[in-house]
């Protein structure tokens, strides 16, 4: 199982070039890296067992995180009673376009479709309403990994499919100041996923009005630029209010025996997210893995001829054994010269390599080569195990560093109206401007430069300034960018 | 959040007898226990936090040995469209009248419908013939974690939902013997599971061709007998042949550059586990989880009043530190009093509770009470740690010996079809009966007696022996039982 072969180099194909076409880069170096692949469904995707290792890589330290908090993970259907999610009136509305829909089951029609999750709310407090009776019953901390389904016409791997793997939290509260609590938490933890597992720098923020999920009172996001100047959401988090507890009829005792509707929240993020951690550290040679996620962190690749093979190999055997505590992988296929496994797994993104050769072993040595600058070192095998957690350790700090660098360099703090759109339609990017919260101005500002707001940075301090688009009085400055 | 109170008693509801009605006491457990509820869906069930937890064991134990055979996670779509299913004949037969079938999708009527996946070998090999050209690329090992549908009318909680959660590990080999090896060894995983974390005595055999995998060549499973003396399927692992590869017309180049069908499997088990785990071990105070599957394996009660409660509560976290390396809790709810709360864990099926009081706190003690068997002991806090952990290995094993006596003791070997008749009617259990492997016969004594075959154990060996129903000849003893 490996991706394209050039018939002529004998080489993994080529890929273009990311700064020549960044989205045919992108789809290129998914299917050769053998992360995901198309699937035979309309907007639909396969992630392959590379993708998927990202995937648990982020599970293992996201659901770590949630059971600290005391949120517990449990399963509700993956079907939704059409009649259940017209409860709550804007939430209905913000997905009724995307929906999937089953008429037939068991051999009949359905007397009341039902719909395949887009997100749980509505079936998740139907329930809490009948597990809870008085205050003692709360706080609620429940959590679900599982998939949903939001229709897509065009799939667009990773970043938009029909159906994605995600985690939703839901958690019900008696007093808004917990939830709030709450949700900040969770932002804060997806924050944290991002910079430390991930390596990448995010702004959070509060969504405008027009852009919050459909049913919140406010949406809590992760915004994260990148390469080609698009803007990611990365995750949010939402402070439901009392929305959902009073669509639902949900009340319960308080201290004082008085009837009171909980506060909630929901929190979610998807694999939408490795669709970012690909565009953000690759380059025209393919995939860059931060270590710390990477499925393979190191590979080794022995290079031999038929009267050396046999020792180079147990040498290599020996190598790896010295840094057996990372995910290493030595690259034994025979198929392949080393110069097509070179290619093959800088194509993968995997952080290091190590090159064995006669040289290597007459002299007990390793060449190593880092994936992110190509910096080659050769070390003796005694220090091989601290030079190895240096460059790790070193190459998962740099990435960040650059990411966040980049985004600096590519937010431009905007006054006026003909710059924004200037820089809208070619360095791209975040822009900081003014803006007076009117719906009108943001619907304009997104028709004439495709660009949204993105968010409210978090601690952002008020300021008197003048909208960007209609001058009128402004107190702070938003994020605008495209969007994915 | 708690199960249903008596209001006369103030005590958790009673729940009926195991031995009176052990399918209303199954469902009751559940709910009072609080493992799961009710969806407000046909055919559909809510897996609540402690319900979950025991998932989360049985994937955390199972993708270990998934993992260290080098198997990996991968992620297929929940869509098949209604073609790919079609494609084995045997398969879409079987499983045509238990689908769940998508015909609206974004707002507008699909072409072609999808169906919600019943299992996925159709859409899987779709890909696997994608992937692969040679003999190099094989074997393809992977697995998924997921949800599947299949159409139930009624719920009965755990054993038969509409929608569950499983693993299905989906391999394909050159040789036949490597696809037969793979076979074997997850049908072991199973055994392990079973055994080891569940503490169940199983029975692993072949199905006949009636009962086997629908597009399956032969049909491996785990029989478990439970009390009420029916049997659970409580996992299968298919040798599928080249039927599929040849109903996809999928082939690769062997070693000598000829065209071959690869052979392939399927394995899988699912969220009925958990049903079985229930059924094997609760008795009439409720459940009995064993240790090593327990999300809490250790409660402590602290019984106190007003004057002492600061100091006995100390002493409890003091014993709670002392034995943190289990998963304890301490219950320090107020509402509640200590026989409530007594009520409550043995609801739950904690394996051990530790009583503090007064008298513990004055002699620096702990009274440890099992739930298996009420057995009580009073040990010093110096030899606690000792202690606790030679009680939860005993319950763990006597749980197991207990489940294999059980099914022992009713097991029934069996020589004329009276005798059939008559224990299918009272006893039920296992029956060890010589069958000539005519259909015919199988389904005759499946209208009479409710009794299915259930399987060929693995290493029978061949006797000489006539049909208990036909009288034909017959060269083994087959498994039967009533089935869940």
């Amino acid at each position: 199982m490996h991706g394209e072969i050039d018939e002529n180099t004998n080489r993994p194909k080529k890929i273009i070039k990311k700064s020549q076409d960044i989205s045919q880069w992108y789809t290129e170096v998914i299917i050769q890296s053998e992360l995901a692949d198309y699937a035979p469904i309309k907007g639909c995707m396969v992630i392959r067992p590379y993708g998927y290792a990202l995937w648990e890589k982020i599970q293992e330290y996201l659901d770590r995180l949630i059971k600290k908090r005391g949120v517990k993970n449990a399963y509700f259907p993956i079907f939704i009673p059409e009649s259940f999610l017209k409860k709550e009136k804007e939430h209905v509305e913000g997905f009724s376009p995307e929906l999937a829909i089953v008429t037939i089951g068991g051999g009949q029609k359905l007397k009341e479709h039902l719909v395949v999750r887009p997100t749980s709310e509505t079936i998740m407090y139907a329930l809490y309403k009948k597990w809870t009776r008085s205050w003692r019953d709360l706080p609620i901390l429940i959590n679900q990994w599982n998939n949903v389904v939001r229709w897509e016409k065009r799939t667009y791997l990773f970043l938009r499919t029909s159906e994605f793997l995600w985690q939703e939290g839901h958690c019900a509260h008696l007093e808004h100041k917990e939830s709030l609590q709450t949700v900040l938490w969770a932002l804060n933890c997806y924050k944290k996923l991002y910079n430390d597992l991930m390596a990448m720098y995010v702004i959070t923020g509060t969504k405008s009005n027009t852009e919050k999920f459909a049913g919140a009172k406010k949406t809590f996001t992760i915004e994260i630029l990148l390469p080609g100047g698009k803007a990611l959401q990365g995750g949010t988090s939402h402070d439901l209010g009392q929305n959902f507890s009073k669509a639902f009829g949900w009340t319960i005792q308080d201290q004082n025996g008085k009837n009171v509707y909980p506060y909630q929240n929901s929190w979610g993020i998807s694999t939408r997210s490795i669709g970012g951690l690909i565009l953000a550290h690759g380059d025209d040679s393919g995939l860059i893995l931060p270590p710390k996620i990477a499925p393979v962190q190191i590979v080794i690749v022995p290079i031999y001829k038929n009267d050396n093979k046999e020792k180079i190999i147990e040498y290599s055997n020996k190598v790896k054994d010295i840094i057996k505590k990372y995910r290493v992988e030595i690259d034994l296929r025979e198929d392949e010269t080393a110069g097509y496994k070179f290619s093959k797994w800088e194509i993968k993104g995997v952080p290091l390599r190590l090159e064995i050769g006669e040289k290597e072993r007459l002299t007990k040595t390793v060449t190593l080569v880092r994936r992110d600058t190509y910096e080659r070192t050769t070390e003796s095998i005694i220090k091989l195990k601290n030079t190895v957690s240096k460059l790790l350790k070193n190459i998962q700090t740099e990435l960040f560093e650059r990411h966040k660098k980049f985004t600096e360099q590519n937010t431009h703090v905007v006054n006026n109206y003909s710059d924004f759109k200037d820089i809208m339609k070619n360095k791209k990017g975040f822009i900081k401007a003014f803006w007076c919260e009117n719906p009108i101005c943001e619907k304009k500002i997104k028709e004439e430069t495709k660009a949204t707001t993105r968010c409210l940075p978090i601690n952002s301090t008020e300021e008197r300034g003048k909208c960007v688009y209609c001058g009128s009085h402004a107190k702070n400055r938003w994020i605008f960018a495209q969007s994915y």
